[in-house]
């Protein structure tokens, strides 16, 4: 069988890019952060990780270049053999600091955190039981360890505990949830969850991509519990709130340093640029200069699940900036999410099975009431068309196999 | 059994560190590409993959600041649901047209680019067949996958033929190689493995990583071998010759397209930053406008492994910028190294199980002649205490954990 066969078959995307419904990969020509622009117009950006607006702060814009003009465009290797920065060690040093931990290592992408992360501590005859609708990253990461995964229902400390009885005594246990996860804006069941990793002898590992800026002053899911102490492994990317491309691994000394020479993703990929490092680093300080920005991002998100309410639509278990909306069906998230491209807001559009159908709205710091409002508006006069009423069934689908479906339904010459 | 336990017992990196011979994360603060500053002095790098000098040029250096500038730090999201810019499928069109290719997927890092292109081709059932040399994303794009992983000897075509023969009819079948060797600076046998390839029905995907920039003015290996029509799939690294981080898998359009709809490591990671990506454009027009770097590169190689010769050293089957000396042991890797260091000179310690002991050089378009001289200078007059006759064996024991050696050897008084 030819291992490319699978390619011709798929013809899903170009049949949405034919119909002028593609939703994926659109080329931005400009980003001022709560606003970008699509071709000829500038939309609100209401799509983007950008909690604190960062990206566009000159304080960090001037990290970067100055980062740029001193060490060059690129460390060229990795950390490990040649592409370490002093700038790198700093990085980490603060990061540790500012989560309470005593060490960090940082990795060259968030994705790459959790993958090498999970692999160096989790092996064959292990159980790594990770939240049913934990990152891709977390499940990259098992898979590549060659431990068993144990999905379990979606914040359920029970179905964990109960998953946990199954397995015999003596095995490794290590449980990787996300602090906020990023399709539904809701926290994690830390407390719960803490108790039953102590009391089974498991190791706890809380990604906190989504925390890391927006809860408690900034300081992420684990501190908002108070359960910092109690939690082994933090992961973060600097991809959101941090304004930038990497990630880190925060915890005790002698794990991040058992990681820093058995994470095959830290010691086998080019370490994070120097404009990169910089623009993290100053984003940190920022974040903890200036705790308003994470508060207006959570008052942000709060006005627009209010103004959501009064008109009548539901904003999920959001309790940050991530706001999930459902939608009747793949055909209503992709209809809507252009009707709002042309109404001049960019949201993400979310198929299954990456999470049942829904548009995916985040909020910033920087966000004003008037791109607030501006959103409101173009929602409530058209959530009645394409907004469910309760939660539709999941599909097994692969997302963008979805867009089949318009064929069928003979949408194609709406847009 | 705590997942944990495994960290405690790992104390070859600190034995290495008190003894002052801990060869990795130096924290580097200054990097000016062809010499670097580690603490108060400046060291000659040889053991980087900045081929061509490019992070320190200022066509390079100004095109990542413009990006900055006008994009901000990052954009903070995966290309696939916001976090894409023209620029992003600019860089794409061009290496798509530098190859010869018609497409060209743009992924966050090199490593992310041979994970998400490998787990997303071959499935369980599949087959990968790889080098037992190549680059360890390689090796972990096909754990990924969930094919079985197969490695067959070094270059030897007729052992992938061999092994080629024992899998069942129907069997999707991929190979993967690396077209230079990171850590012996040799070429893969292209036309021998084509051939098979060809004959078995077997897609094949070489990994350019230490071509690119280098071999053919630039091409890369399969443009130099004239079989760039007969790669099924290239994939690069921005983190090398492309001064940046980032890379990216070349091929028809079909497999791109499906590839950028399937690859969990491009869709789940956030995308390259506007800086990373304008200077890995910038750096591919520079490497295209000017090919006397890579012959300057080569050239660069060949006067170091004359020179090599000259002292009776061999330059081992280098047949590039990277230049492998066999030392005698662990011990005598990590003491030579240190020599260097102190000498002037920055190499790459290599330990088992990465590759058998070794240092690792690497040289760039900008080494001067004086650079060179120094390096040979510093070689010369230690190569008979440190380094092999011949080959030595390979050992099984991670590479780090053979510094565990340095504590019996009694040698931690000597630096």
């Amino acid at each position: 069988m030819d291992i490319f066969s699978k390619v011709s078959g798929y013809t899903a995307a170009r049949d949405a890019m034919a119909a002028g419904i593609y939703p994926y990969f659109l080329p931005l020509t400009g980003n001022e952060g709560t606003t970008v622009t699509l071709g000829d117009r500038e939309l609100v950006m209401c799509g983007s990780n950008n909690y604190l607006g960062l990206t566009a702060d000159p304080r960090v814009k001037k990290a970067a270049a100055q980062a740029v003009e001193q060490f060059g465009t690129s460390c060229t290797g990795s950390r490990f053999l040649n592409g370490n920065l002093a700038l790198h060690d700093r990085l980490e040093a603060e990061l540790a600091d500012f989560y309470g931990k005593p060490a960090a290592a940082v990795i060259s992408t968030g994705y790459q955190a959790n993958l090498g992360t999970i692999s160096a501590l989790a092996g064959r005859g292990d159980v790594v039981f990770a939240d049913r609708d934990a990152h891709a990253s977390v499940v990259d990461g098992c898979r590549l360890s060659g431990a068993k995964l144990r999905r379990f229902r979606h914040n359920d400390a029970t179905a964990l505990d109960r998953a946990m009885a199954t397995v015999p005594d003596g095995t490794g246990k290590l449980v990787v949830v996300d602090g906020v996860y990023s399709m539904e804006g809701d926290l994690c069941a830390l407390p719960e969850l803490v108790e039953v990793c102590e009391r089974r002898g498991a190791r706890l590992i809380v990604d906190d991509a989504h925390g890391l800026g927006v809860l408690d002053q900034g300081r992420g899911t684990c501190s908002y519990f108070g359960l910092t102490d109690r939690v082994d492994l933090i992961t973060v990317t600097f991809s959101k709130s941090l304004a930038s491309l990497g990630g880190a691994v925060v915890g005790d000394d002698d794990v991040i340093h058992y990681l820093k020479h058995h994470a095959r993703s830290l010691i086998f990929s080019a370490s994070a640029t120097p404009a990169s490092a910089a623009s993290a680093l100053a984003a940190l300080r920022i974040l903890r200069e200036e705790p308003w920005r994470a508060e207006r991002a959570q008052q942000n998100a709060e006005y627009m699940r209010a103004g959501l309410a009064q008109r009548g639509i539901s904003p999920g278990e959001s309790a940050t900036p991530v706001i999930p909306l459902r939608t009747r069906g793949t055909v209503e998230t992709l209809l809507l999410w252009r009707e709002l491209v042309d109404a001049g807001v960019y949201t993400n559009p979310v198929l299954p099975p990456a999470a049942s159908p829904r548009l995916r709205l985040s909020f910033m710091a920087t966000h004003t009431t008037e791109h607030l409002d501006r959103v409101l508006d173009a929602l409530g006069s058209r959530a009645e068309h394409f907004l469910a009423d309760d939660e539709p069934d999941a599909n097994d689908g692969y997302a963008v196999e979805a867009l089949a479906e318009l064929a069928d339904a003979g949408v194609f010459a709406r847009p």
